[in-house]
């Protein structure tokens, strides 16, 4: 069977996102008042032949922690979808 | 009203992706067969005072389309959550 992987990898909360508050920086000078708290991470998509669901979701749960997310710094959320 | 926004902004289809190019060839070195199409983006979160859940996602549209994306080589797509 083959899956679609979604991956959000996102900076740890409490530690430092510089990409992010340039980002809020760059939407409060574009007058963009009601925004907060931006974070700024990565989202991954793949495809994965997998033979179940929950093969799959182990598979890309191996990939993030080797490759994917650093375990120090990011936090990763999945999302696995049939084809 | 308080609204967190999830944005995903992704190459688009057919463009190249060096990165997702680097992240396929990296996933088959570590050993993972069953991985292909990597596309790799960027995740972001921010929080967003708006008057309504359509008010919220048509301001963070324009984020979007304003900053948080390049309209001629990215798409991308947005999940606004109440809190």
């Amino acid at each position: 069977m083959s899956f679609r992987v979604h991956v959000r990898v996102m900076p740890r909360t409490g530690l430092l996102d510089p990409q992010g508050l340039a980002g809020a920086h760059a939407l409060s000078v574009l007058g963009f008042a009601g925004a907060g708290d931006v974070r700024v991470g990565r989202a991954i998509e793949l495809e994965l032949a997998a033979g179940s669901r929950e093969e799959a979701e182990s598979e890309a749960r191996r990939m993030c922690e080797r490759l994917l997310a650093n375990p120090v710094t990011e936090d990763f959320q999945l999302d696995v979808e049939a084809r």
